[in-house]
């Protein structure tokens, strides 16, 4: 246990990996919206969008009005996710100030997800990632599929490593380590993360659980074991599993400041003004109740009292 | 990590937990049904039902007709709860095996609750216990609110070591200790943890937490690290917070079992047939959805494939 941090950064990305996981297109005025009361909230880092074709990603679209319209606070950063240098310039133009890349640890998910090799899309962001950082931007690396793949099953952790030693090695000041369709058990975690840490240093990985089966939290608590510090969460799970529709979705924000407050470890973050964003945004979406425990407790519990 | 277990055994509490806390009453038969398909499952414990006043649990009126009706397997054992001589005779007479008693580690839960301070559930539990003994019945302790209580809040592991002392010392094989209201996380689980197995062997201590925080998986998984190897749980989710209405209640075997099968700890139990036993007691409950991601996430697997 001696490896638990005392601090821990949640890294917010339910305005975008959440919402364009959403069915539904929300407006810019809901996204700023929505960012706006993650950094009051006290979210540290929030990414904001993404520079994609709008062809490919609707929800997406405008990123640009988004980072334009939102109140910048000195407390938070607000990452956007580029797939290529067109994408950079569009995210240098709006005036981003970190960026985030991706690549797969599975060779069938990369081939399907980006139509690219693992070793074409280290081609690919290899030269995005020295345009950002020649032009002052932070570089976030993500990688994908870490544990399983919907298409060729159980990953192998050497494979997780050498991408994300590749990433680091491009420049990438974190490694963002993505059960993208959230098959991982403690185990499974431990073994990845023991593979990756061997080549990575323990401060630059973070973790990114989807609880698709409800492991997300047992996962957060067999990485924070192990020393990881960096959690990526999204507030009231936005964001489903396309390979298993009307399944959860990324591991609710509020679900893992309530476990972090519980443990002692600090966050900075206000547990019952994420809450309320999680409502907020729902409502947004339609009426959607939050895919939260504690969101939907809490609430279960005021309206009891 | 050393004191994870390589087998846990899994206490199947829906049929008396679970349905005793849902708004419906469902019929002998459908508990018959619910209890059959669980043993059929691998399920090595599955509480069967109470022998508590029908007035107080209009659910479990009827048990000694639940008994009767199940196919007893050879492979399975099927406690029932009884909160005083006369529940215990009622289960003597039924057929009963094993029975399971109970006491809280807060006084103001006692009191509410039962209706007596903790030291007078001391006196009204021993003799139970002692004729359950010298009947040749194994008789399984609980212990609720070990780490909140919906009344005084924080209850101190001190509270809970001396309670599940007490139960081990009246002869109870086993002492089941319950996040009633699951508001525990990790370092506060391994601090109750760390003061009863100060008192009361690893190897008698079981563990019954409540996902309305969606903290169980991660609590489990600390359990597990400490070297328990029995964990109560709840097909479907069944069950929920009387203190939180709408919220989640007891932590489904479904995602017990998708963890532990991912760790390649054994349990003996068949995650398909849990699954389907799940949706069947939902269908059961008006058509309710099982609160469990595994269940749901299987189900939306096989639609989308």
């Amino acid at each position: 246990m001696s490896g638990r941090p005392s601090h821990v950064k949640i890294v917010e990305v339910g305005p975008r990996d959440g919402l364009q996981n959403e069915k539904g297109v929300v407006t810019v005025e809901t996204r700023v919206g929505l960012i706006d009361r993650l950094s009051a909230a006290g979210l540290p880092v929030i990414e904001a969008g993404s520079f994609v074709s709008p062809k490919w990603v609707p929800q997406m679209a405008d990123t640009d009005k988004v980072l334009a319209g939102i109140r910048h606070r000195e407390s938070a950063i607000y990452p956007v996710l580029v797939p290529n240098l067109k994408g950079l310039d569009a995210a240098l133009a709006a005036g981003a100030k970190e960026v985030a890349i991706f690549a797969a640890a599975s060779e069938s998910f990369s081939q399907r997800n980006i139509n690219a090799t693992i070793k074409e899309s280290f081609e690919r962001f290899t030269p995005v990632c020295e345009k950002a950082l020649a032009e002052g931007l932070r570089v976030r690396g993500y990688v994908s599929t870490v544990i399983g793949c919907p298409f060729e099953g159980d990953i192998a952790p050497s494979a997780v490593a050498a991408v994300a030693e590749r990433l680091i090695e491009a420049g990438c000041y974190e490694v963002s380590l993505g059960d993208t369709i959230g098959v991982g058990t403690p185990a499974k975690v431990e073994r990845m993360l023991a593979a990756v840490m061997a080549h990575v240093p323990a401060g630059k990985v973070a973790v990114h659980f989807h609880d698709t089966y409800g492991q997300a939290l047992a996962n957060i608590l067999a990485s924070l074991n192990m020393g990881v510090a960096v959690v990526d969460a999204s507030v009231g799970g936005l964001g489903g599993c396309p390979y298993a529709p009307g399944a959860t979705g990324n591991v609710a924000t509020e679900d893992v400041v309530y476990m972090l407050d519980g443990m002692d470890i600090a966050t900075g973050v206000d547990l019952g003004a994420v809450v309320e964003a999680a409502w907020w945004i729902g409502e947004q979406l339609g009426g959607r109740k939050p895919l939260s425990s504690v969101a939907v407790a809490r609430r279960a519990a005021c309206q009891s009292a």
